[in-house]
């Protein structure tokens, strides 16, 4: 992966040293959560530091706080930021579960490389993420609050004191945990609006498919304009044809019946790195193609506006849903494209139809343990220590 | 601009409070100011800070330090961060100059209005940053340091401590004043590598033409392959006819006969967005066409590789040079593009061929004082007080 010669230390969670806070917060309720403007993180973090020459300090877990930055630190000013967005779910069997860890990690070390941030063994990183939550997750998701989840947030972010434009060359590693509001599905489904066209997301030869910080306050001019609209959400376009990518921070699925009469779940490709290759999205194409190959083709190409148009035009339009960590799989009832709705049946009430439905079930059942699948891993959980 | 309403305070400078440093630093000498990794700033620094409920806090001038910002900090997630860069240069009259700072922090406002920053009286901000320069430039650019400058950087950073993605509604916005090292032309001349295939720098759509740190980071994993292959930096070319748009960070000039024979500066045009409108640009454009336009036509269209190509080849091709603050006027002697090289006319050892040696002689004759010209301010500096 990383090749360390000398004396440059790899990134080793077996160094990782604990200092538990001496002030220990109260876990405020749902009611104050929900209503809260900031997000309220855990008792604790993990910090690791890098530099070019030393490689990577031993990772330290200790109390949450605020960070000491010098003005001239390079990620305020030339977006040396990468992160992931995990999620931790408190199962009803009162057991703590991560959901495909091991692709998130991955997936922080190629967005690291594309910002030019340091480079770490990924499975050491996992560990690390494992160990917090084991720590501060009986505190803060407890039993009593099965069936809820925390968010994680691991993050890198270049430090050099140096306005010269130039590979950093320190960097900090940090994951924090806190909770976040639960963005559930908005009454009658959610309603997009098509970026408008001197508007774009990403591009090829971009970096759209990295979680880059560069993707993500870009687009938030565009979204607020949907939002002031009345919409919930961007649908991202591309190119002459309007390809379909993505849809707010989610990935994009349609399920129509093609022309040639099959039915057919069918999303934007990865293959030109427009798009995140999101794990909520590999997942729903892996559950679909092992356990509904006999009545749905499972297909990973470019599509347009107009063929989803067409197909609402011919009755052939039968669910579409967007499928992200944050959102979770949220059903979409309309399209509006250029002064156009597009409706999209869901269930009652803006709820999942048939297919939607089974994937959110299958998915949700694995991440709160009323199933067991690989994909789900238990966290071992420390007693309260603090 | 932007509407104050009710208790909304405006940015405003006549509210500056002053507290001045209790242990000042000794200024660097210039080895060591050349020699150091990291950027020593000045003194003091100017802070303001703003909230969407009540506005802009008073700007206060204080001690250069650290800022303490949470982790959740949405700049350092979603690249919510615009800069300016400029210079206050020591002429040899003793005075200390800014050039065409109203320009710079125009720019800003606009960077902050496409990054969903909070919107300021750029006439404010402009009144800051020449009170910074007043305290500080005396000791930090003392008489004895003519034809040097000091670099500035105004920023604007969101602080909202929440990991939802949306609009800032708290933010920091900062001047500091560092040492930089002079970006002197290399020996030779400049040689520049074209982007490879599959790495653009901006699109139609995006954000080239604002000074916000999501273009900077991502384009330096190419940037130091093009060093690595021996350039200095890369000429980002734009679509299938590969428009010639930036080199490195600075705008891009070619001077040519045209076909027709006659003499042309051309540079790419602002129009579709994916430049950014520099200072340096517009000041070259200016200065040409009033005082060479007998000589020479100005022209901002779309130009191609290939034109430059075909100019070397038929003898037309005549100087090329970048402009920008950071590294001011650089004359282009080589641009390899896909496996050969363009050969560029300059002086003996890259230094400036005729045309721009005059453009940079004039423009460094208004910032260092050599030549009284409007686009060169002075600051009235205090009396040393720290």
């Amino acid at each position: 992966m990383s090749s360390h010669t000398g004396d440059v230390r790899p990134l080793d969670a077996a160094q990782l040293t604990y200092t538990y806070t001496t002030t220990p917060r109260e876990v405020p309720d749902v009611k104050t959560l929900a209503s809260n403007k900031k997000t309220i993180c855990t008792d604790h973090m993990i910090v690791a530091s890098w530099n070019v020459e030393s490689g990577w300090s031993a990772p330290e877990l200790k109390p949450y706080g605020p960070f000491s930055l010098l003005p001239t630190a390079s990620c305020l000013h030339y977006a040396y930021e990468c992160f992931e967005g995990l999620k931790a779910y408190r199962g009803h069997d009162g057991k703590l579960r991560m959901f495909r860890t091991d692709r998130n990690v991955r997936r922080l070390l190629m967005s690291a490389e594309r910002i030019s941030l340091p480079q770490f063994d990924p499975d050491e990183l996992e560990k690390l993420i494992f160990a917090l939550l084991s720590v501060d997750g009986a505190k803060w998701l407890p039993k009593s609050r099965a069936g809820d989840f925390l968010y994680v947030r691991p993050t890198i972010i270049g430090t050099d004191a140096q306005l010269g434009i130039a590979r950093p060359t320190e960097a900090l590693l940090y994951i924090i945990v806190g909770h976040m509001a639960r963005l559930d599905t908005p009454t009658g489904g959610k309603r997009l609006l098509t970026n408008p066209d001197d508007t774009v997301r990403s591009w090829v030869g971009g970096f759209g498919y990295a979680k880059v910080g560069a993707n993500y306050g870009p687009s938030v001019l565009v979204s607020q304009e949907a939002t002031r609209q009345g919409y919930h959400q961007i649908l991202w376009l591309y190119g002459p044809e309007g390809d379909c990518t993505e849809a707010g921070g989610s990935n994009f699925f349609v399920i129509w019946k093609r022309e040639d009469g099959k039915k057919e779940l069918i999303t934007a490709p990865l293959d030109d790195q427009l798009i995140l290759n999101g794990v909520t999205r590999r997942s729903c194409l892996d559950l679909v193609r092992e356990r509904l190959k006999d009545e749905l083709e499972v297909t990973e190409r470019k599509f347009t506006i107009g063929e989803i148009q067409k197909a609402a035009t011919e009755g052939r339009l039968l669910e579409s849903f967007a499928a992200g960590t944050a959102w979770f799989i949220t059903p979409i009832s309309l399209i509006h494209h250029r002064g156009k709705d597009i409706n999209i049946p869901t269930g009652p009430d803006g709820t999942p139809a048939e297919i939607t439905g089974k994937i959110k079930g299958w998915l949700g059942d694995m991440m709160y343990g009323r199933v067991e699948h690989d994909w789900a891993r238990v966290v071992p959980e420390k007693e309260l220590s603090v």
